[in-house]
């Protein structure tokens, strides 16, 4: 039997982490594993009542600061509901954004100073940490056009937004080599697959 | 012309705020005065959306993490659409709550680090510090009394949580002098509005 282990997907608009998060939950089944899929912000039901607010295009006046905390106000709670007993039960967890998203969006992205964005994911995380996250890396333009036509709140900022979040999501995998397995998506979804299960493999020890 | 003042109201459970909020903004009025009423969480479409997450008595299984955090998303939306521009307008404000909740009901009545409010705090008030804080001291039990039939989600708290939330109050008003003013609600609504006029012409210079 192996370890529970907590594994995170990551990567900017259009990289098709829910596809393979998918993909990654059938596979871990068919392997016997009792494994949980989440999405963030969301998964228990009072943050996927953030997620409403934080993705609604009618709260366009929403500012920086009260986004930051939203998206952490939601991470608290899963983290509290779902995340830790479950890994403390023995779960395998496949969780469609964490943490390193705030990194990106609201850090790189909005340039939001990241020591305070650490200090909060410190407090909402329980100091749990993935053991595995997997980076699905896309151009920009590329990533955004496979979007639905019906953009949300975050979808809808401009092209040099989006530039800076891909940008930070590089510089996390170049200083997290161990943990962020970076995989571009320059191919068709089976064949992406194969990437992330070599890394699910290892990780898990499959 | 008088410095437009930033003014907050802060008590326990059914000490008379609102009732105390209405008269404030009616006589500053009546002297002429470009006054704004808010109530926390909320104010603003966004942190009224949050302020119904918070009190819904349904969210009862929310996590001080994610409350605390859901107020000061709250709060930091509320400064940056209204607080924030309203006083570089010349406009006083008299706003029902702030961050002296957070310290009180988190951090006092929930054991939350007051140096992690403190620095939540400084993100979220863009460094805004009220001129005066007019705080209303009720017994627990009395003002409990006081609320409405149908109480919210931190009205139904036991009784030993609103005690620590007052001695909490009793201590910031013990170490902020200057600026927190302690009114104990011990006589009919008339008399006590007497003693808030007091600390309102004193800070207004009226």
């Amino acid at each position: 039997m192996t370890k529970a282990k907590f594994i995170t997907l990551e990567g900017s608009e259009g990289s098709g982490k829910s596809t393979q998060s998918a993909l990654i939950v059938d596979y871990l089944k068919s392997k016997g594993q009792d494994v949980i899929a989440l999405r963030e912000p969301g998964g228990v039901k009072i943050s996927e009542a953030i997620r409403n607010l934080l993705l609604d295009v009618k709260n366009d006046a929403m500012g920086q600061e009260c986004e930051t905390l939203l998206y952490m106000a939601a991470r608290a709670q899963v983290v509290k509901e779902i995340i830790a007993p479950a890994l403390q039960a023995g779960k395998t967890i496949v969780c469609d954004r964490f943490l390193d998203s705030t990194f990106v969006y609201q850090g790189f992205g909005h340039g939001l100073d990241l020591k305070f964005i650490q200090s909060l994911g410190t407090f909402v995380t329980q100091g749990i940490v993935p053991d595995l996250t997997v980076l699905f890396d896309i151009e920009v333009k590329e990533g955004l056009s496979r979007t639905n036509a019906k953009k949300d709140r975050i979808e809808l900022r401009p092209l040099e937004y989006h530039e800076k979040v891909r940008q930070g999501y590089l510089s996390l995998a170049a200083q997290n080599p161990n943990r962020i397995k970076l995989i571009r998506v320059d191919a068709p979804k089976e064949e992406i697959f194969k990437r992330v299960k070599d890394c699910i493999d290892q990780v898990m020890g499959l």
